[in-house]
C-alpha cells in the first residue's frame, strides 16, 4: 500500500497489519484547486515557453555597470519634491509596520520637513508628503528601503545607458534608518553621506567611467559571498577598485580618508550595488507578455509581493511571513517585524538564498551545515528556468546559480523561494534584532498563475 | 584471492579463472627497508609522542602579528653586508638553477655591487659576495627567495616580541626577480619598493601597532583562498586594514596613491606575509628533541629539503621534483625549473595544498573538480599530527585544516605532502612559465625517520 499525501492515513493501515509506504506529497499550489487548473493551462504552453525563453535571455544578457552616484532628485526621473520611496509593494501610512514608519519619519527630519520624528504623522495627514514604492521608479532599497530626494543613490546602467536602476548607499550596521532607527546619530550620518560620501564616490566613479558589476559578483561568489547577506568579499573587491581612483580625485584628503574608513569598516557596503545590479537585470526581463518569470520579490513589512514579467505593473501579494532566524541577545521572534525590504531582488536574480552553496558561512549563521547550503541551491534549481553561467558556484563544480523563478514551477512543486534576510524590530526607532532564512509565501505564486492563465487565452 | 601490492600478479590468476581482488599497497617508505625498521622503532614511542604533543601545541599557540617593515640589514640579525639570502637548503653557486642565479645576479646589480648581471660570476669567484639560505636567518622567500641587505622585509613577531620571522615584499606578477628575471624594469621596481613602498608601509604599520595574521588567514580561508597560490581575499582584507592607516601617515600623497595602486593591482601581495607568519608558527615548534614534526619544507631548484623539529638545523634533502602543472601559452615542462622556493612553508603550516578544500578555484586551475579539492585535504589529514582549529574549512563543515606533518606518517602511508606552487623558467632572466600541484619527495622523509631513530635511543 502506498499512501500519498496526508501521512495520517498511513498508521491505521500499518496497525491493521498492512505494509504501507508513506510518500510526502502536496497537491500543486498547496491545494488551491483554481491554481492547479490554471497551472494545467500554462504547463508547456508554447506562448509561455517562448515568452520565458525571451525573458531569460534578456536577464542573462543584461550587463549592469556602476556609472555614478547622485542625489535621488537628480538620478531618478519622476521623483516628486515631497515624495519618499519605500520598500515592497504599495502600503498606506496607517497600515505600515513600525520600522518603515520610523524610517519615513527619520527621512522627513533629515530633509528638514519635520523637526522631530513625532511630527511625521501630522505631515502625512496634511498631505504634505507622498509615498511610493522604490520599485515603481526603477529603484530598490534594503529593509524599510526609504529614499528621500537629497539622499545619494548608486546609479547602475546597462551597456546602452538607457536602462537604469538605483539604490541608496549602505549606512553600515547598528542604529540605521533602514532598520527604522531615526535618532540624531542616524540623521547626522545620513547628512555626512549626502555631503561627503556621495560626492566623493561620485568623483571617483567619474575617473573610472564604469565598473562592471557581474564579474565582481561572480568573483565574490568564488570568495564565500552569496552577495545578499554576506558581502565581505565583494566589498573588498570594490574597495580595491575604488581606492586608487578615489586618491586621484581633487576631494579634500580628510574626506577621502573618512570615506576609505567608512567603506573599510562596513562589510555590507556592496549590498546596495548588488541590489541595483539585480534590479537592472530583472527589469530587462520584465514586460514580456505571457512570461511566467518572476522579476521582483519585495516586502513592505506587512505584505510580501512579487511581480511577474508577463503581468505588467501588477503586484501579487500575501501577508509577509515572520522569520524564525537567529536573534541578537535579548531579542526574540516576539520583537520582530515581519519580512521587510527590497533586498529579495537578489534572490529573484539567482544570488542570495539561491546561491547558498557559495557561502556555507551563512548557513552556519542559522545553525546549518555546508551540506545544507548545497541542498538549498539544488532545491532552488527545481523552480527556475535555468542557470546563470556568468555566476558560478565552486562547491557545485562551478555550475551556474539557479535563476529565473518560474511561478508555474513554484506552484507545481510547492518549493518556495529561499531568502536570506535581516530582521528589524517591530517598533519604530529600534533597529536590527537578527537575521535568518525565510521563504516567499505561496499565495503570491498561485495568484500569479491564475492571472497569467486568464491572460494567455486572449 | 586477494592480491596485495604489485598489480601485475592479479591478471594471471583472473585469466586462470580465479576470483581476484587487487589491493593497492606499497610497503612503508616506498620500500626502503632501513626506513621501515626505523619507523617501527619510532612508532608509538612515548618520547616521540610527548615531543610531538609539545611541538604541535607550540605551533598551535603561536600568534604571528605583523609589526613592521624594515630593510633586511636592519631587520635580520646576523645578515652580513655582502650576503645574499636564497630559498631552500644550502646550495653552491655552481650548482644553482637558472632562476636562482638570475635572481642573485639581479640582486647584485640592485645593490650596486655589479654593473650588469653578467658581472655576477666574477664577484662570486672573487669571494666578494656570500650566500646563505633564508631559513638560516629566520626568513623565507618565495621562488628564488633572494634577499639583499637593502630590500624591505615584512617583520612578523610572536606575542612576546622575542620570536621573529621575515619575508621580502611581493613584486607582483610578470618579470620579477623571484622568478629569475633581472632586467632594468625589475631593478627599477625593486628600487621603488625600497624607496617608497617599504617606508610607506612602515609608516602605516607604526600607526596600526600590530596586525594579527592568523584571524586574517582564517577569514581568507572562508573566502576561497588557500593563502599560498590564491591570496586574493587575504590581500583585500589586508588592503582594507592598511588603507585607513596609510591615509593618516605624513607620507607624500603621490606615494600613498602609488602604494595603494600597487597593492590593489597585485592579488598575491599577501603571500609573503602568509609565509612569514607560517615560518613564525613553525619556528615555535622547532628544536624539540625527538619530535618527528616537519618544521620546514623548502626548495632551491636543485634539491627539496625538509627540517624536522627533533633534528635541529639539519636538512633532509632529495632531488627537487619537476612540476607537471599548467603552463603559460608557448611553454611546457621542458622549459621549467625543478620545484623552487620557500613558499612550501605554507603547506608545512597546514595551508596551501593542505587547505585545498578552501579553494576549489585552485583545483580548477590544474584541471580538477571541487571534489578533488576536498580529497587532497582529507588525504593530508592522514599524515598530520592534528588539525588547526583556528584555520577552518567551510566545505568540510568547518573542520580545522590538517597541520603538523609527521615524518613517520608520511613514511608509513606513502602519502606525500601536496604543494601548490608557481613554476619558473629554467634559464636565468626569463620569469614564470606556469603553476601547478606537486608532491614532496619521499627520500626526505625516509632519511629523517632514520636520523630520528638513531637519536631516540640515546
Amino acid at each position: 500500500m502506498v499512501n500519498v499525501g496526508l501521512s495520517g492515513f498511513a498508521p491505521p493501515i500499518a496497525e491493521a497489519g498492512g505494509a504501507v509506504t508513506d510518500v510526502q506529497w502536496t497537491p500543486p499550489g498547496a491545494g488551491d484547486a483554481e491554481a492547479a487548473r490554471a497551472l494545467a493551462e500554462l504547463t508547456a504552453h508554447p506562448d509561455v515557453e517562448a515568452a520565458n525563453a525571451r525573458a531569460m535571455t534578456r536577464y542573462l544578457e543584461a550587463e549592469p555597470g556602476l556609472i555614478g552616484v547622485a542625489p535621488a532628485r537628480d538620478a531618478i526621473d519622476g521623483l516628486g519634491d515631497r515624495t519618499l520611496l519605500h520598500a515592497g509593494p504599495p502600503v498606506a501610512w496607517d497600515d505600515m509596520c513600525g520600522p518603515m514608519r520610523g524610517a519615513l519619519a527619520g527621512a522627513m527630519v533629515y530633509e528638514g520637513w519635520a523637526r522631530t520624528p513625532d511630527d511625521a504623522d501630522a505631515l502625512v495627514v496634511a498631505g504634505d508628503v507622498a509615498f511610493t514604492p522604490c520599485h515603481h521608479l526603477g529603484a530598490v532599497g534594503p529593509m524599510a528601503g526609504v529614499v528621500s530626494p537629497s539622499m545619494p543613490m548608486w546609479i547602475v546602467s546597462d551597456e546602452t545607458g538607457a536602462g537604469r536602476a538605483f539604490c541608496s548607499l549602505n549606512e553600515g550596521l547598528g542604529k540605521v534608518l533602514r532598520f527604522g532607527a531615526n535618532d540624531a546619530s542616524v540623521i547626522e550620518r545620513l547628512k555626512w553621506m549626502a555631503g561627503v560620501l556621495g560626492p566623493t564616490l561620485a568623483a571617483a566613479l567619474e575617473r573610472l567611467d564604469r565598473i562592471e558589476i557581474k564579474p565582481l559578483m561572480a568573483q565574490a561568489l568564488h570568495m564565500g559571498d552569496e552577495v545578499h547577506n554576506r558581502n565581505v568579499a565583494a566589498t573588498g573587491l570594490l574597495f580595491k577598485r575604488l581606492l586608487p581612483a578615489l586618491l586621484e580625485t581633487d576631494r579634500p584628503a580628510g574626506d577621502i580618508a573618512a570615506v576609505a574608513r567608512f567603506i573599510a569598516g562596513n562589510d555590507h557596503f556592496f549590498l546596495n550595488i548588488s541590489m541595483a545590479a539585480c534590479k537592472l537585470m530583472l527589469d530587462a526581463a520584465h514586460g514580456i507578455p505571457n512570461s511566467s518569470m518572476v522579476t521582483a520579490m519585495a516586502r513592505n513589512g506587512v505584505e510580501f509581493g512579487i511581480r511577474v514579467s508577463g503581468a505588467g505593473a501588477r503586484w501579487f501579494t500575501a501577508p509577509a511571513p515572520m522569520i524564525d532566524g537567529l536573534f541578537f541577545p535579548g531579542y526574540g521572534i516576539g520583537d520582530a517585524s515581519p519580512d521587510l525590504g527590497d533586498s529579495a531582488i537578489t534572490e529573484t536574480a539567482g544570488i542570495g538564498g539561491f546561491a547558498m552553496a557559495a557561502a556555507p558561512a551563512i548557513v552556519q549563521f542559522v545553525g546549518g551545515s555546508a551540506h545544507d547550503a548545497l541542498a538549498v541551491t539544488d532545491e532552488m534549481a527545481a523552480i527556475t528556468l535555468g542557470r546563470n553561467n556568468a555566476l558560478t558556484l565552486p562547491a557545485l563544480d562551478f555550475a551556474g546559480t539557479p535563476a529565473g523563478i518560474d511561478v508555474r514551477r513554484v506552484v507545481d512543486t510547492n518549493i518556495l523561494p529561499a531568502i536570506n534576510t535581516g530582521i528589524a524590530h517591530r517598533d519604530a526607532g529600534v533597529g536590527q534584532v537578527g537575521a535568518g532564512l525565510t521563504r516567499a509565501p505561496m499565495a503570491c505564486f498561485t495568484e500569479a498563475v491564475k492571472s497569467l492563465a486568464r491572460d494567455v487565452g486572449q
